[in-house]
């Protein structure tokens, strides 16, 4: 062999890349969410990695650390062409994906998409540059009914009671509350409110009423817009509560009411795992009814893992429609990533194989080739060892790899197949036809 | 409304996109090959879209069309960092993650990988920029057991089984024969030999001749040189053809041996999906033992769409670790595309569900909503309709997105729900918690 120059390659920094151990896990999370979606009748689309910068401009969203790609060996020809960006999100893809195809799409559009999205920030701890979102939303012309802001809350709670993440709460509001609220109040810039009330949950009760009290408001309307934020009932008993405040508004009713329906859709739940908190706001702008975040009750400071909320115009930037939508997301990479590093995803196996099977000797090839496909056309997932060695040596594959069955064809003629339970240890005969787990 | 500067969004060239009732039969596709890898027991690894420039560089692959990303909004710190590019294809990064996990793998290490590639290619019809890509290697430390070479082409068979994609058939020989034979002929430089029986299938005897002899051979040599490359079995016949000609040479007789084992491995397959076809080659480097290649038979000119083969040194310029390996490859968006535009995928639901459950009214809503809950507890991905409307037009909603089913709660207590199928109009009353589709 020649002596060649070689090049260590060292991970880079914020692009995760998991052993097949964990992989298998990352992939069942993403089965499971997407059967999920499946069993509510939302369909898949897949979009482009990509997105015109022009495009990206039109919604006003170049501002984010953004990926653009170009071609390494660059001619003239590339001057004529549109530069392009890794997306970031898959909202603006959605937004363009709907303008475009909007006569071929049937409305309400129910769609999921789960792919990777890219953000070039600074390397820092727990930050991914390239990361899997997993978003659902709902879009409709003219109007979406309010029928889809339940069934989204009721479809992640779903999902995530099959990750195995421990106790959760979803928390969900509605924006018009707290607009309409302070519209009673006669408060003409709700902007400072919302960021005040935002921040209770990290700040407490009392920083907040300094921040209200700093914005303008009397006494009074501070401990109303207080007693607001603090109001969270597992049930529509909110409403009460928030009318108990004496404050009376269009706005606010029409809020009340939607939320209020939202919480009676949700009464099948099991008590706890959704909340009505009024508290919740999510940003200043999109948002114009339904927010939800989602909160891991073991560590309230991670932040939320699935939010969302319902929208007043996707697609104005690109198409003269008006086109509301309700949409929620988890970040699937960094929900992962940390059941990862807390060492919470049960790792085992190292493979999808169900069975290992034996070769008894190479004489015996045919017929232990033939067990595995009999195996297989039954649905299970096989090996056949590949060249014969000792059994020991091929048991010690089976072990390493964390293979639950090793199953052993006759190794003479007329002796009945057996097949060995790795974790029992238990060894019976069995017929390749029949056999079950 | 204001008046909006509106950005109509255009399709990027290369880069391709589904309506939803295609993208639905691209996961199909996805989960076919998928289930078929998992079947032999492959684990799934996944790697970023990106590698260092210097990676790629280390194997010499930066001639290739790359893409290089690059943050937008650039700083200082930037130049610190190394360039990095998506990746072209999925051997490099294969490559570069044995070497860096190395220590973590089982060998032989079994791996499917099923990720989009990019090819900063100029745009001409039927190329693609962005693709997906499905390749399947099994690598060794030292050797590769020759048992992965026929598994690797029974895999492909059953996968392309599958896809309704019309006949097929995969072409498979072994590089060490024509190099043996060379040998055997005292043909110092095989390069010119294998370029020109690599071109048999295009150009023909006649033509193919002709250049053997440009190349510097007498007339005896490449009437040998012909005769082999003409050579075509569905079994291992072969063996007795080539010896036929009468050249021995150690080399020879080993790709002989293998390329009969192979075969032999593979007469549990119907007759026809697989052909020991010593024409194949599969350019001029990288391979050293069994090649594959698999052509439509309805377009043989559409080229390979599944091709692969044995390599002796997969990450010689990462590690220093002999790993020869064998994979093979199946360029799915390409084959995707191909069926699409020809009219022959079978384009028909335009989402994942089974079942609409009509709402009878708002007042039988919880009602409606605990029978769609009860299905899909069942298994069934179910639709709840939003918003009480006349019958009529839920029916319409479910006739437009094809979907086969439609279930009508009781519209009064005490009467039976009933479920239509949508394709033979038959209407039957039915239990949610028994019924069968």
């Amino acid at each position: 062999m020649m002596t060649k120059q070689i090049y260590k390659p060292r991970p880079i920094t914020g692009f995760p890349e998991w052993l097949p151990e964990v992989r298998l896990i990352e992939q069942r999370w993403m089965d499971h969410i997407r059967r999920v979606f499946e069993s509510y009748g939302f369909c898949s689309i897949e979009t482009p990695s990509v997105e015109e910068i022009d495009v990206l401009r039109a919604k006003g969203e170049v501002d984010k650390e953004i990926y653009v790609i170009e071609r390494l060996h660059k001619d003239e020809n590339d001057n004529g062409e549109s530069r392009l960006a890794l997306h970031f999100d898959q909202t603006v893809p959605l937004a363009r994906y709907v303008a475009q195809h909007f006569n071929e799409l049937d409305f309400p559009f129910k769609r999921y998409q789960m792919q990777k999205v890219w953000r070039g920030e600074r390397p820092q701890a727990g930050r991914f540059r390239e990361f899997y979102q997993c978003d659902i939303d709902v879009i409709g012309v003219d109007n979406v009914p309010l029928h889809f802001d339940s069934e989204l809350a009721a479809i992640m709670v779903d999902i995530l009671r099959g990750l195995n993440i421990g106790p959760f709460q979803m928390q969900i509001s509605n924006r018009k509350i707290l607009m309409g609220l302070c519209a009673g109040l006669g408060i003409e810039d709700p902007a400072p409110i919302t960021r005040a009330v935002d921040k209770i949950e990290k700040i407490g009760e009392t920083e907040t009423k300094k921040l209200l009290i700093e914005s303008g408001l009397n006494d009074d309307k501070a401990t109303i817009i207080l007693k607001f934020a603090t109001i969270k009932t597992q049930d529509s008993s909110f409403v009460e509560q928030v009318l108990a405040l004496g404050v009376s508004h269009e706005t606010l009713a029409q809020g009340l009411a939607e939320l209020a329906s939202v919480m009676n859709q949700l009464t099948h739940i099991e008590k706890g795992f959704v909340l009505a908190d009024l508290s919740i706001v999510r940003g200043l702008d999109y948002y114009t009814g339904t927010v939800y975040e989602t909160k891991l009750l073991e560590n309230t400071d991670f932040g939320s893992i699935c939010s969302g909320g319902r929208y007043d115009d996707l697609a104005g930037s690109y198409i003269n429609k008006h086109l509301p939508g309700v949409g929620i997301s988890i970040g699937l990479s960094r929900l992962f990533e940390y059941m990862r590093i807390n060492n919470k995803l049960e790792i085992g196996a190292k493979c999808p194989t169900d069975i290992l099977v034996c070769l008894p000797s190479e004489d015996k090839r045919d017929e232990a080739a033939q067990t595995a496909r009999q195996l297989r056309e039954r649905g299970f997932n096989v090996e056949l060892y590949h060249t014969y060695q000792k059994i020991k040596k091929q048991m010690a594959y089976a072990e390493k790899k964390a293979i639950p069955f090793v199953w052993f064809p006759p190794f003479e003629d007329g002796q009945p197949h057996e097949i060995k339970n790795m974790q029992t240890g238990e060894q019976t005969s069995a017929d390749p036809q029949t056999w079950e787990k």
